[in-house]
């Protein structure tokens, strides 16, 4: 069966699950290139799916009944992906790739084990976004310059990671191998542990019961609040797919919280100097 | 010695002590609108003084050895206006009006209390900034549309609040009067705490000692840790003149983060759906 895996994206009939803002964005990127032989699409939404329709972003609508498609891109959040991996080997025949765009990949790389062999299951992560979602914010060039995370399993066939590399080609993003759990440890670090931080911060100027507090925020207030305007129910997937992950950047939080805390209680300028410097320079070299 | 008080900033000589970005972006836009009748400057960086007197930002230097202003800004990190509150009385002579633009305002009220009634003390603070610094990137426009909040004391004289509303309107800010204590509560909530959280994101990721985390941080690590790149020394002194409050906003952010972890612990995703939405809904109403 080895052989009904395509290697090249140019010959590739593309079928993408998710029609929203990475979808959406990933569909426009293909057809602006025309990077592939065609593209069908879903969105449980329905006026979504007549838009992407209507603007040429695909060519036709997936039909749930049955279809054939080379590649399968689910872009969807993570309880969406998880679903459609169990419905997928029963509306799609023949070989095909499968690469899911979750924010989260331990389990979604369990779910992807138990596909059927004539699918290859690969799991990526393109590490962009907005805090707005939808189709309607969609652009070809999101993912220009972006890291895509890639997961493969021990099952993945090699073709799978050809076609994921020519398609982070196609739109200009950058490819990263990681080990799915790895990935997930990361991801907390970086995105899931500041969500929760930002929402935290809200919630405790919430707390403060003082209405002039909100008159007061300015753009520093704006900018460590930004993540909490997340789409939640995305955000809530990812929480819920990530509890170790994310419970174990929360101790390094809270830890490094519990010592400045204690260093303020102390007035202990020297020690909090230490920090600060050594925060304020990783992260002035990590963002020029 | 009333009588001696100006109350139109447009007959006043003002001095400006500190000409980094606030100082230095408040002379240019005074000076912008020939809003009173000189400008002096010091700063204790000579070459930033050099700079402001080649590029006409104010008129003359400060004379250490003796002077007269009407109007005297501090705009200086807040221990060096503690130290210039100090020093003020043995360098300018005759009534004028100290205002200061420190960043807390407790310990700034209590040693205005200090000073002799021939001065009198306001303080100020305008919620704007950036988190680079100096004159290099002072700007006119810096004030515009920014929030002043004014810390009177019992002791300050009528005019002096005049003199501060006439500036405010000259940089298109808005005033708004508050106690010291009340200010550095809220300051704590929506800006001193952010800091500290923005330093910890930081920490945190320095301590899983997984150098990929960098490679994988993207937009919303970016802002979420914005001000972890502020200038160290003047967070430092906020936050060693702010303890109380700032311990007080540590506190409701350590018992936030403390349900939100317990909440994820347990997958409970209804309760968690509660909070994140609470925090959506505020933050997307106050920037839209």
């Amino acid at each position: 069966m080895e052989a009904g895996f395509k290697a090249t994206i140019k010959d590739c009939h593309v079928g993408v699950i998710g029609l929203g803002l990475m979808g959406g964005s990933l569909a426009m990127a293909l057809r602006d290139a025309q990077a592939c032989e065609s593209i069908c699409g879903y969105d449980a939404d329905h006026s979504t799916l007549e838009q992407a329709l209507r603007r040429g972003i695909i060519d036709r609508p997936i039909d749930l009944r049955g279809d054939h498609v080379d590649v399968l891109i689910l872009a969807a959040p993570v309880n969406a992906i998880l679903d459609w991996l169990i419905k997928i080997p029963a509306v799609f025949s023949g070989n095909f790739h499968v690469i899911d765009l979750g924010s989260t990949k331990n389990q979604i790389a369990t779910a992807m084990q138990a596909l059927p062999d004539w699918i290859s299951p690969l799991g990526g992560h393109p590490m962009c976004g907005k805090e707005t979602s939808g189709l309607g914010v969609a652009t070809p060039d999101l993912y220009r310059k972006c890291l895509f995370v890639l997961t493969p399993l021990d099952r993945t066939h090699a073709t799978s990671l050809a076609i994921a590399q020519q398609l982070i080609d196609v739109i200009s993003a950058r490819a990263l191998i990681l080990e799915p759990d790895r990935h997930d440890q990361l991801a907390a670090t970086i995105s899931h542990v500041p969500y929760l931080t930002s929402v935290a911060l809200v919630e405790a100027a919430l707390h403060a019961h003082d209405e002039v507090a909100w008159e007061m925020a300015s753009s520093g207030f704006r900018d460590s609040t930004r993540l909490a305007a997340s789409n939640p129910a995305m955000m809530l997937d990812i929480l819920m797919s990530n509890q170790t992950g994310v419970l174990a950047a929360l101790v390094r939080l809270q830890t490094s919280l519990e010592t400045l805390t204690q260093l303020v209680q102390q007035g202990d300028r020297a020690a909090l100097q230490g920090i600060v410097d050594a925060a304020r320079s990783r992260r002035t070299t990590l963002f020029t």
